[in-house]
């Protein structure tokens, strides 16, 4: 939807913004989560299930495959260069997940106003298909990302 | 809601299962997060906000906050003594939390059938009002808890 | 939540805002709902279920009941005289209604700020008590409602 | 997923079925939508936006909107020849759609399992692109479809 986003927003370099972003966020080290990629409104973000990541019934945490997925909301909603944060967000489990498995959270941008943006992320499985999928809104409040100033 | 409990379902004392979940659940652990109330379809689960926790604009995750919330959902879902397994799960977010503040999230079951339930969990700050809403619902699976084959 | 309202809100009487809602929308003549009450950031909506509200299964279609506190979350977002538009909802369906039944949606404001604000809201029936929760986000638009300009 | 789908489950010509949820559907009916395609786990459901859809502030109601939307879901989740019964839903919200506009909405079916299945749907405008995005559940109850029975 690059179409759509503000052309007086301020431009910083992608990779910068991938950087920046991996070395402000605690709970992305805590998880054990990289940004593998970043475009215009697009993130991947990646994660190994370890016994770290379970519940009490021994499978991968639903908070954490959750909270895998809003990685890539958060990366992907905040690529236009401002600050945008999560107003509600929606998850469905299609199926469980387990030790050893990596874990692929893709976010795309499904729409963008001024103020109202909203992003779809499916979370996969190596080798077992959809595990998750997961419906994001965010509300632009539109302060420009700078590096100096943090 | 006891009164739509299964009159069958194994009965663990309610401390004993509170213990056990502690115990198992490797990804309440990686949150700081503990347990510190369970009920009969309730659950209340509590943490401290630090800088693990922050997003790249310096407020505690979305994902975070979620996973706190998802930590009592799937609690209260298991109280009856067998396993329920998460479906889907909604938040919204009504504020920001920062580092060193304590957040409590507590579960209630709304509804449950012979094979669904479905929660509702409030997340609160104790200096700031209601951080945020969540309702999930579970596919009971049926097949007990038990400690001895764990 | 009075208390979070902008006090420079135009004052429009609330049961003036009832009958200009109830004169002005469609579809809820469509669904045969009423307003029954209205508050501060509240909203009372009725209806009677009949085969006009039927899916192919014989019950209340979900999108019915959805409409129903649809009607609701509308309504009670937008008593503070300012135009409000929905951003996102979700609802679980917690039992069936039939024909006869009758169907009353109850909404609360549980948050807002100067642009979001975010509301629950209850199904209930008469005889056969929770069929649905509801969860509602609007974007304040701001533009005051007038019953002249309209 | 044509491939996870019960062999055993009992089939009722596609194009029957369609003819019996259009026969049997009253509410599809007082909204004015048609179902225009059905295939195994898709549907299509059609609608033209009128004075009898709007909300008080003269775009189309988002209950009507979600109710389209949930006509498709109900009717490709019920394409596999026995009853599904939603659980939840979650819409979003993309563009508003004014009277004389045409909606689609497109549902398809991302995971189903023995009891569970999921499914996205699309509202679109002919002209106007996307107005909405949709999540549904259903608990699949299993009983058959049956012309003759009903």
């Amino acid at each position: 939807m690059a179409d759509v986003v503000d052309k007086n927003e301020p431009e910083i370099p992608l990779e910068e913004l991938r950087l920046m972003f991996t070395r402000q966020d605690g709970f992305m080290k805590t998880l054990g989560a990289d940004i593998i990629d970043i475009g215009p409104g697009t993130a991947t973000v990646r994660m190994a299930v370890s016994k770290d990541h379970l519940n009490f019934n021994g499978s991968c945490h639903g908070g954490c495959i959750f909270a895998l997925a809003d990685c890539a909301f958060g990366v992907s909603s905040n690529t236009h260069g401002v600050m945008a944060a999560g107003i509600d967000a929606h998850i469905t489990y299609q199926a469980a997940a387990y030790v050893g498995e990596i874990l692929t959270a893709r976010s795309r941008e499904i729409s963008r106003s001024r103020k109202i943006a909203t992003y779809r992320i499916e979370v996969e499985s190596e080798n077992n298909g959809l595990i998750a999928s997961f419906t994001g809104t965010v509300y632009i409040i539109g302060i420009p990302h700078s590096p100096e100033a943090r």
